[in-house]
């Protein structure tokens, strides 16, 4: 059986340090990571604290914790500057020294010999452990990691740049935290992503499906609704989970994204590659967010020709061609102008389809039959052009997002329909 | 003297409580917003803790703190489902009931008749403060927060919404902190916001004309680095930072953007705004990503034209005009196709000025000359059109985000120098 929960429910604790988190100048992106990588494995956290770039701030939390909490994660502060003091105060807090490490000092020494850079005693602090502990290998920065274990107990210090940090925890922290059973091997939850039902009526819907002894938790964000199953320590397998899932798709129906992690514009990407179609936009209250979405997806250009902003009127009809009369009879925030928008940039884009989306985000402009937060999406595809007026809630930011959701959403369900005619009648 | 520090540095902790916090589900933005907004005020943010729902995680959490605390912010699980139990987690650990709110509650019954629905039980569970608490109002939720004062501390409850939160806390927490000495009337500190210099560098060239009693920190986030001025107990007053700021100011030379926190692309709009010229964008691996942040800044449209994202050659060639032998000859990713992009957009959109993005954003592409992180950017003005090289450290996310900010700092500095001759010889 690949168990896919340890053997009993693991206290996890993340300490991130810096300045910068608690000053309002940066968000705890190391958390939101760490917290779905743990979560995956077994090992959700179960508190989290954040304190400065101060040595006895840090070393009060972890001597607090270490015998209380069974995973001790900490992030930042581990580098050569002067304010970098997590591995003297962590030290301190279990009661041991520093120890250097051979095999990072000569790692350090090639690094700086090959950049024509002398290593000072400076650089040198940053390659130290607790006595008992081990270095864990950075090859992408000088500071290496740290792994400290005792009584199945771990504490794990991480260095604060995100591309350091995450291929250090996915290569050096995850196997030690599987050879301490700690971390199980397949994953420990299934995700079913939705798109179109509220958390609520979703979990009416799937609860009659999922065995009473499962878990099952909600997560939502805008307008994306993920149901999470987990074995909960009832000992179902991955392979459980899997056929769970299956029946959870088919209770939600049109509203399943897919099982796991993926975004809706790399769920489209992949509509329209296995389709061999290509794909352009026309947007203009969300101004360029459309297309960054697809954008963001890696190889996305194999489909995503591109996407014309037209943000004034003379943009929308000289770029696009939308009739000068149909803007001044109808005006830009009109199903009549989603449905030319869409039109005309898959013409001047040469693309098989076409998403456009057109409304007022706010904080100005509506009218009284169309108040702030009405949007109107224009879809073209080989066998015509639709349009769709939705109202979101919300500040421009968030009108602007939940829009772009949304046409990506509809046009996924299009796509959707599309191949299952397909599939009925022979394409 | 409006002093912007209180009498001694205050002890402030944030409890931000919610599952989807710790399980990687969202980012906490709360933490950032009030962070910023907490130091802005004199009261910088000492020490961050998430903790899930549970009661009694929160009734630890606060327990351990009040007494310790000047003040105490906590967000989230107020409101009237379940697995909200801040309030009777707080009250426990102060050591005190609840009582029911008459104002909250005719509040609710209000706005319930209005929507038609029926108010039970539950919904009322959360117009209930601890006693001797006082209910902070929410007209844009159903779920007052709540004020706890005791001997100069205070403890705060916020709502998990953002769109509750924030204006709960600028209108009914500020003035209260204010009244209890805790916030300062004016800004605590002055930040000076720069880019294209380091946070070392800048350390270096500022140090000299910062006082040695006030206080020098500074953040750094996509290319832009902040330093921020605060009097740091010495008694100096907001005018005072006001000039040393202009000192700054002076010291920093070109790399000066602003002082506050303006982004960016609202820099380039007011400049524009005063020039009452327009601005057109094209882009290919940011792929809408700059469109995007002129389309964030409320009242954009008013010099904002659009933006044409081409990610194919074919979308190059026929939206922007940019011919195939150029294409041909160096390359989609060159000098020479980012000033063709940059003409073209002009042209197409009729704008005034125009800014271009065409680079190798990875994880694939990129030549042994123009590696994976190369990019060009073009500018077209009413004068001419320049293209430049630059090369960007990190992933595909970040070498799009670097790409943006330093296009729309080039074009600034463009902007200040064309201002600066304008003053100089007559318009």
């Amino acid at each position: 059986m690949d168990s896919c929960h340890p053997a009993h429910p693991r206290e996890v604790l993340v300490i991130n340090v810096g300045d910068e988190l608690l000053d309002g100048l940066r968000g705890n992106s190391h958390l939101v990571w760490l917290g779905e990588q743990l979560a995956r494995r077994g090992l959700p956290v179960t508190r989290a604290v954040t304190v400065r770039d101060d040595a006895s701030a840090i070393a009060r939390e972890v001597g607090a914790a270490w015998g209380v909490y069974d995973v001790i994660v900490t992030t930042g502060g581990i580098g050569p500057t002067t304010d970098d003091c997590t591995r003297e105060a962590v030290a301190a807090a279990l009661g041991v020294g520093l120890t250097r490490t051979p095999h990072s000092e000569s790692a350090l020494r090639d690094r700086f010999q090959r950049i024509g850079r002398t290593v000072s005693d400076a650089d040198l602090r940053q390659c130290r452990v607790p006595v008992g502990g081990a270095e864990l290998r950075n090859p992408r920065g000088t500071a290496p990691g740290v792994w400290f274990s005792s009584e199945g107990r771990a504490l794990v210090m991480l260095p604060g740049p995100g591309l350091e940090l995450r291929p250090m925890f996915d290569e050096e922290v995850v196997p030690r935290l599987r050879d301490l059973g700690c971390a199980c091997r397949g994953e420990a939850y299934v995700q079913v992503r939705t798109y179109g039902i509220g958390a609520a009526p979703l979990e009416a819907l799937i609860r009659p499906v999922v065995p009473a002894e499962l878990t099952l938790t909600f997560g939502t964000h805008t307008g994306i609704v993920d149901a999470r199953i987990s074995s909960g320590g009832s000992g179902a397998t991955a392979d459980d989970l899997c056929c769970v899932a299956r029946l959870v798709r088919d209770a939600v129906g049109e509203d399943f994204i897919c099982t796991g992690h993926a975004c809706l514009a790399s769920i489209v990407i992949e509509q329209l590659r296995s389709l061999e179609k290509s794909v352009s936009l026309a947007e203009s209250c969300t101004g360029g967010l459309l297309a960054d979405a697809f954008a963001s997806v890696p190889g996305a250009s194999k489909v995503f020709a591109g996407s014309a902003v037209c943000y004034s009127n003379d943009a929308k009809m000289n770029l696009l061609g939308v009739p000068e009369s149909l803007i001044a009879q109808h005006g830009a925030v009109s199903a009549e102008a989603a449905a030319a928008m869409a039109f005309g940039t898959a013409e001047k884009f040469g693309s098989d389809y076409a998403l456009s989306v057109t409304g007022f985000a706010g904080p100005d402009g509506g009218t009284d039959a169309d108040p702030v937060g009405t949007v109107f999406l224009g879809y073209s595809s080989p066998t015509g052009v639709w349009s769709r007026r939705i109202s979101v809630v919300g500040d421009r930011a968030q009108v602007r997002r939940r829009s772009v959701n949304t046409a990506l959403d509809w046009m996924r369900r299009k796509l959707n329909r599309y191949r299952v005619e397909d599939l009925l009648h022979g394409s």
